[in-house]
Formats: C-alpha cells, sequence, structure tokens
C-alpha cells in the first residue's frame, strides 16, 4: 500500500515532525516508529545530542526508512523556514498565551491547510520542552490534555498521539469535503522565512520611531509575533506590510540627514 | 488533584492495564507513564521477563508510584479474574473473528460499564501480541489502526492510545474543558469601536508616510481591515498598534515642522 502516503485527501510529504534537541537516540527511533505507525515519514531532527545512532535505528523498528531519511539540521529556523503552518507541542501555560489547540483541532488544521501550505509539527526536549523563543515561532501551540500530577509526557508518546489524532482524521474525513476558510483566500500564505524578515523590518522601524528599546524590551516583539503569527498574513499582505514599514523608514531617514 | 482518579463518573481503581510476559523493562516504565499521564493507576504483569528493575523505575517518570504498586501474577487468568469485562489489543485480524473495537469504541465501552464491572485492558508481548488462547479469553479485542506497511506499534505506546482515548472520552463526557483558544487568553479583545478607531488612525499614518493615496485607495483598507479584522487584536495589543502609530506620527510631524 505504497499509496498511503499520498492517498486522495492526504500527502505525508508535506507534514514534517520536527524534534528539537533531543538527548536520547531511542527516543528519536520510538518516534519515527509512531510517525511510521500513523502513516507520516518526514523526520527532521534539529540539532541532535546523539545522532546518527544504533539505538535509533534499533528502536524505529520498521520505521528504518523514516531514520534513514531524518534532515538534520542545526536550528528550528532551518528545520521550518519553507512551512506556512507551524504548531508547537506545549505542555503548560505560557506567561503569553498564545493561540492553542487540541490534538483533535491540531489534525483538523494540519488536514485542511497540508496541501497548501508545508506543515511542521515541532516537539521539544526530553526534560524541558520547546523554550520560549521557539514556541513564538509557532503558529499555534497544541496541548495533550493530561493528569496534573503527571502531566509531562514521553516525547514519542506525545508524537504517537499527534500523529494518531491525524490519521483518525484522515480516516474519518477522507472523500469528504468540507469548504475551508482557505477555499475561499486569493493568496498563498506567507512562508515562516518571510515573516521573519518582516520581523526584523518591523524591529528596525520600532527602534527607529523610538517606540521600542531593546535594552528594555518589555515583550514587545513578543507579542508583535502572537499578533502577526496568529494573522496568518498572505503574500500580497506580507508585501504591503513590508511596503508599510520602508515608507515609514524612509520618512524618519529623510528627517535624520 | 487527587480526585482526578475518582471524579464523579470515573473510578481509575475499577481498571487495570494488563502487560502479559513483557521482555522489556523499559517499556513497562514507559506503559505506567503514559497511563498516570492519563489518569490510569492500576497495572498487572503477568510473568514479566524482567521485574522489579531499574529501568522500568527509570523510565516511569513521574509513574513510580505505579511501577510501585504493581501487582505481579503468573497467569493472564490470575490477572483477569475478578473482571467482568475485559479487552485485549489485538494487530491483526485472527482466523476465529472476535467483536472488535476501535480505540473510541473501546474508551466508550470502559466508561460506561467501569462502575458496574472491572475492567481489563490486555497487552501482549513486544515481538509477537497476544497469543490465540489469550485472545479468547476476552470479551473484546481492541485494534489500533495502522500502516500496513509498519503495522505494530510499540507496547507503551499502544498502552498510551487506549488510555488516551479513556480520558479524551472522560473529559468530553463531564463537559469540561478541554482547553480553547479563548481560555488561554490574557486580555479581552477590542471592541468593534476601538477597532474603528484604530483603522481611522492607521488610515491617517499611510496617507502622512505617502504609502496611502485617497484618490487612489487601490483597496489598500479594505485589506488592513481584513487583516485586522481576523486577527481578533485584544486590548493590549491594541494600545500598542496605536502607541506604535502615534510614534511613527510624531517623527512624521516633527519632520515637517
Amino acid at each position: 500500500m505504497e499509496n498511503l502516503y499520498t492517498e486522495e485527501g492526504f500527502d505525508a510529504n508535506q507534514i514534517s515532525v520536527v524534534l528539537v534537541n533531543t538527548s536520547h537516540p531511542g527516543n528519536i527511533g520510538a518516534a519515527a516508529r509512531g510517525m511510521k505507525n500513523m502513516g507520516l515519514k518526514r523526520l527532521v531532527l534539529v540539532n541532535p545530542k546523539d545522532f546518527p545512532s544504533g539505538a535509533a535505528i534499533a528502536r524505529s523498528a520498521a520505521a528504518v526508512d523514516v531514520i534513514e531519511n531524518a534532515v538534520v539540521v542545526e536550528t528550528l529556523e532551518e528545520a521550518i523556514n519553507d512551512c506556512a503552518l507551524v504548531i508547537g507541542a506545549s505542555a503548560r501555560s505560557r506567561k503569553i498565551p498564545w493561540p492553542m489547540l487540541d490534538p483533535n483541532g491540531c489534525a483538523e488544521k494540519v488536514l485542511s491547510e497540508h496541501h497548501e501550505n508545508k506543515v511542521a509539527l515541532v516537539f521539544g526536549r526530553e526534560d524541558s520542552g520547546l523554550n520560549n523563543e521557539e514556541l513564538q515561532l509557532c503558529h499555534y501551540h497544541v496541548q495533550i490534555p493530561s493528569n496534573p500530577e503527571c502531566p509531562s509526557l514521553n516525547l514519542a508518546t506525545a508524537v504517537m498521539v499527534i500523529s494518531y489524532e491525524i490519521a483518525k482524521l484522515r480516516t474519518k474525513t477522507k472523500n469528504i469535503t468540507v469548504p475551508k476558510e482557505d477555499d475561499f483566500w486569493d493568496q498563498p500564505k506567507s512562508t515562516i522565512d518571510d515573516l521573519e524578515r518582516f520581523y526584523e523590518h518591523l524591529e528596525r522601524v520600532l527602534i527607529a520611531v523610538r517606540f521600542h528599546d531593546p535594552e528594555n524590551p518589555r515583550q514587545l516583539m513578543q507579542r508583535m509575533r502572537r499578533l502577526f503569527g496568529r494573522i496568518r498574513v498572505d503574500e500580497m499582505e506580507m508585501n504591503v506590510l513590508r511596503g508599510i514599514l520602508s515608507n515609514v523608514e524612509w520618512h524618519i531617514d529623510r528627517k535624520n540627514q
């Protein structure tokens, strides 16, 4: 059943599982196995502590191909720069709340958008998850509800739950098309790379107009990331926003000359 | 939250996870962790190959109590003899078809019967699952749908999926509270009135920086409305946006003086 990865309505090539800074290679193998159990295949490893590794291969069982094809990169930005939907696993609520999905809502979002947008599902370190900066690169966070006495899931188990919900919804909704917001959209979404360049530009302008002091940032840029991240800016809108920033910059510069 | 195990409508004491002939103690620990993550607590080990074991404790993380309270017995019959609902995990269809549940159907059956009947959820060996004799001791089989190219789940992962479905259904039937986006939000949303004043302000600034020509509007303000409308700006964000506009305006005005 080779077509499982690309059967009608589903394309596993569009969805990456990204593991950040994994300590134990066994967890990478177990995550790969769970992914393949559920019909996912693309694994990206951000700066793993110990990889390649025999332990990863051993624990992957029949998912050796997922391990062999895993892409290793240095930074999370590299892992997701061509993705336009990035969902990060988060165990706890943060200082700045973020758009939050449950596993089923995550599956709905992934399946409804994955033909148009490359999707990254991002999982953090075994002991401490994703840090705040990494979480702020995500459009959404997904939280697996769990027992407050024992809230932290094993990494591979968390990957399994998210992959399982996607597989379950695929099976349920196969051949059904509910019109989604995006069917009505006229423009492709911006990529993470476009967004990052926008944030850099925005920060320069906010400094120039003395709204932002990098010495005393007061979470301003995080708030801007949360705001423009959840808006899912499309390409034409991105051009408009960049154009506005350029015009503001030009006026400020002229004044300072 | 001690009552998680015995909260209204749920009694974790009535539900056992039974692992038959487990080879790797690490899997026992990981299964215990997944159980406790999802609010289960009773673990029964049928003739485990290597237990007690430091590896089981290590992998159990915050579920050491589940390992410490695990009951070890010699045979599956002993493990389930006081149970009136026994559901066995089965990876493949057998010669003799058996009443079969999917994970959600399993959760429905467990929750609806567990007050009257002690329930056992039975999982087999890592390499070969439950044998036919063991499967025939079960009232139902539960199968986790999986990729035919890689159908066999890791033991702890399988325990997690079944436990997760029970936890999910518990939460749903109790009317609580799968986290929704808005539950995590720290600020009230802006009103339409706030938004309108923001659009007026934005338009003035866009004119001032010569990005917008009201004589030739090119749908710019409609695009801005669509963009900031779907963002659901909260009150603090609105203050930030208005602040940015004011600073830009101040710098432009100063130049023009």
